[in-house]
């Protein structure tokens, strides 16, 4: 997807913070907080939301999700609120699956 | 665990408005919702949230998210929010693994 900001960072074409990487995802710090640590993991690969995976991407996505771990210790937190928005009604604003894995005071959200 | 609130649903010991089952994962209407629709996942299994996940449960977590589309789509929900807290300090009040989904006006969180 050449005009996905996302995929322009796994291709380093657009810098990022990053905290994570490893083959199949990227973690690199949001550029506009919304908590005290903000981080959002990415799939390398282009899916747009969850609503696009398909039957195969079961082991991908298990991956993903033993792998947030890691990631919020990487950032030293304990506690975190994990989301990721599916649909422009669903609050989506970037179009290429990602988690939002928030940490800290003021932890937006319920 | 005998005094988990989720376990004596998932025992049938306390009712809920289920809206999905299978072998591996139930969903339910939140008492206390917090969005005009508000499904709570969980795994049958006691997991207490991501950070007690093993190696081994991947294809079980995989199998989640692909199931969260569907879970959504019993509520024809186009888009909607996914969130699971892990930790007291993530906000997490039951702690059996759950995600929620919401969707409709008023979604809570950024």
């Amino acid at each position: 997807m050449t005009d996905c900001i996302f995929c322009k960072i796994v291709a380093g074409d657009i810098p990022a913070n990053k905290v994570y990487e490893d083959e199949e995802f990227l973690a690199f710090h949001d550029i506009a907080p919304k908590a005290d640590t903000h981080v959002l993991v990415i799939p390398r690969r282009h899916i747009v939301n969850l609503n696009d995976l398909g039957e195969d991407d079961g082991a991908l996505m298990g991956k993903l999700m033993l792998t947030i771990p890691h990631i919020a210790a990487t950032q030293n937190l304990t506690g975190y609120r994990t989301i990721t928005n599916t649909g422009a009604e669903g609050g989506q604003e970037v179009f290429h699956l990602h988690f939002h894995i928030l940490g800290g005071r003021a932890l937006p959200g319920f």
